[in-house]
């Protein structure tokens, strides 16, 4: 069941970037772990009825990752690949990511993650995301982002309260 | 000798990005291995006087890199590192980029190198940096950016003549 806790997404007019802010009813740690083990990941990283599947999946500072998101009939809907620039347990990752088959050679992003601890054994997360233009992230943003998240986060809050 | 072109930085007040645009008396194959191949760019990347070493140099997708440069008693000025997230011969570098030892978690850039072949076997090098934030590439500006790319650039005119 979900938390109930809400995503927020702040995208400013103009500019190349945005953060996504959302809290966890779980440590920091294993919110961290969530995200920075790819057994995990794949449990609730992808949209209701999609199939996560790795070709890399060397998380690790220095590390690449490449994985794709399939219908029930095994039809590859999209592909994402990356390096990460740094994992640092339990507080930050920071990571490339692209959505593989756009033209163009600046679609890659840069992305940090910043995990904080919260009283009561909580944890917030903040994402925050440049693009090398404004035209990319607007695309990004328009591509329906926000309902995506929305979704994997509450398809975590299920799996953090197992 | 120099070849007398021109380095060209364009920092628009109030972004987050910077671009850098310089071209060269040579083609675009020998400068993409000179920014390629770790065991040229070492004989050019660093400030006159100075000297680059590795500790880590996979110049490869998905690979990592850290150097440092150092005086001429070998003590360390500055170490960079970072991952590439794409290397594709002849046209396209795209990597993370970070120099260690400042406080913060959202010092990193992401970087984009084209690659584009020009009339009469020139080229010519378009970097596109993208910051965290507008101070971080202020900060990297204010630096002395210009000038420690300006001596590079010509330090490889004088590699690519060889």
């Amino acid at each position: 069941m979900s938390s109930g806790n809400t995503t927020k997404v702040i995208v400013e007019k103009g500019k190349q970037e945005l953060f996504v802010i959302r809290e966890f009813e779980a440590s920091r740690e294993a919110v961290y772990k969530a995200f920075s083990d790819p057994d995990i990941l794949i449990q609730f990283f992808a949209p209701a009825g999609a199939i996560m599947s790795y070709t890399a999946r060397d998380f690790r500072t220095g590390g690449q990752y490449r994985y794709s998101h399939s219908d029930d009939k095994g039809n590859i809907i999209c592909t994402f690949q990356g390096v990460f620039h740094i994992m640092r347990a339990p507080e930050l990752i920071i990571q490339t990511a692209e959505l593989e088959g756009f033209p163009g050679n600046e679609n890659t992003l840069l992305e940090s993650m910043i995990f904080e601890e919260l009283p009561d054994n909580r944890c917030r997360l903040t994402i925050h995301d440049v693009c090398f233009s404004v035209e990319t992230r607007d695309a990004m943003v328009q591509s329906g982002m926000e309902s995506g998240l929305v979704m994997i986060f509450n398809q975590l809050d299920d799996l953090l309260q197992k």
